[in-house]
């Protein structure tokens, strides 16, 4: 298998999120020669939309997804609404920064008024299938594809009830045209249905496949959340997946996304964006 | 849904095991009127098998399972023959234990001689097949049945690589009879193939359905091995899984499986059994 063409390396601003603000990011991106990015909202609060937007565009870089709509389960009606609204923003801020999707997590099992977690998992299911159908409406027209990213099962009570990409494709089944699935490796490299349903992604018109994130999962993990590990340092064969996104009509970016508080969280971001570039050629 | 048959509680030794050893379990499920026990090896050994043996039988307890046979993938094929001899010899061990069946970790990724892992999930999974295929000869003519556990997704590295019960449903299609799967909650709540696999699983003939194992989930969980929640204290709906259960034929134990370094492993082991036999009426 091939060496993946460098230019297709974009980085998920979550990445350097401790060490950087937005601004920043985005100059490490045009000092690295990056030029594919994925911002964070609550980043893009923080520098200001319009502004995050030009330095963006003045730089010449892609918004490969904007993180991230989602957590649609609700127990009140008026809190679904909320969420919904809020999504509605999401695919408005998506617009003006130009991206390419916008990146839906879920959202996992939703808590009663006293705080306590239903362990209703088919209801959140069914709330996140009806969430995403009334965003369509809106995203659809507006020319926004939404990503649905299945997220790892050790997140399912809590971040997103959808949890392998055959769910993703039956929810796409479900819901028509306007909606997608980001592959993230970390998220899906242990499923054994994985090929056939990047295959089956991959094979409609237009492909569902909208996003491609990398990282790498490391033995042992020591935390659920925040260690993830640099491509090449752990075990998924992330050539052959590739590979498989690939051969199933796939061009776009491979967009590297790290949670990784206690080692890329705490280096000089220049190294870590050098460091990225150089595994994307050298391990994905 | 009705609570569940009191007399159906089964202690999984690992619960208590680091207040006690495999006789003061035994003698506590006594105590405590638990009538099934699953014990490990290392316990076993440490004790003395045909003394265990005894005792168990003294006890009148029945061993929903043992616990555990497995770790078939190996780089080197003398390593892998050694795993299948250690089998061999756990499957004798279940027998003299009287064992309604051998619990199988099918192990993760091999690792090659310096130590790194290797990236083939798929040859790991053939190894697994293949090695409990092997296996199986000598279990099914010694009439121990072989019960596939898949594990959580998030073990997949270095664990298990069967990680869902399609995927366990596949392998006992292709290996035949004398092997099935144990159901273990904590595993496989998340999966939404599962009320599907579950049916899968009891309409063969013999039933597949060889064991449960029950524990709760925890939000959040702060360790990826040793964050196991009692019955109740998570979010998982055993109530739900144990009525797919039921209504696919399974009447065998309810075997409680909880490794918990922070709470229960600090405990007063007769407080945890007095709250086992609690919750397992009043939350699963």
């Amino acid at each position: 298998m091939n060496e993946p063409d460098g230019g297709l390396l974009s980085l998920n601003t979550a990445t350097v999120r401790q060490q950087w603000s937005l601004p920043q990011i985005i100059d490490g991106c045009v000092r690295h020669g990056i030029r594919g990015i994925a911002p964070w909202r609550d980043q893009v609060a923080a520098a200001g939309l319009k502004d995050c937007a030009v330095r963006i565009r003045d730089g010449g870089l892609t918004v490969t997804g904007y993180c991230r709509g989602g957590m649609f389960p609700a127990m009140e009606r008026a809190d679904r609404r909320a969420a919904l609204d809020d999504n509605r923003r999401a695919v408005d801020e998506a617009l003006t920064l130009g991206a390419q999707c916008l990146i839906l997590v879920v959202g996992g099992l939703p808590r009663y008024g006293d705080g306590t977690l239903s362990k209703d998992l088919a209801g959140a299911r069914e709330m996140v299938r009806d969430g995403i159908g009334e965003l369509l409406g809106y995203a659809h027209g507006a020319g926004m594809p939404l990503a649905i990213e299945p997220l790892h099962p050790m997140y399912a009570a809590d971040r997103a009830c959808v949890n392998t990409m055959a769910h993703a494709n039956d929810l796409c089944d479900e819901l028509g045209s306007g909606v997608g699935i980001a592959v993230d490796a970390y998220h899906v490299w242990w499923d054994p249905q994985l090929a056939r349903e990047i295959e089956r992604a991959g094979s409609k018109s237009p492909s569902r496949l909208l996003a491609y994130h990398i990282s790498d999962w490391l033995v042992p993990t020591a935390d659920l959340l925040t260690d993830r590990g640099m491509m090449g340092d752990g075990v998924i064969d992330l050539r052959l997946m590739r590979s498989w996104m690939e051969a199933h009509g796939y061009r776009g970016f491979h967009e590297v996304e790290i949670f990784s508080a206690n080692n890329w969280w705490k280096r000089d971001p220049d190294e870590v964006l050098a460091i990225c570039k150089a595994r994307h050629v050298q391990c994905s």
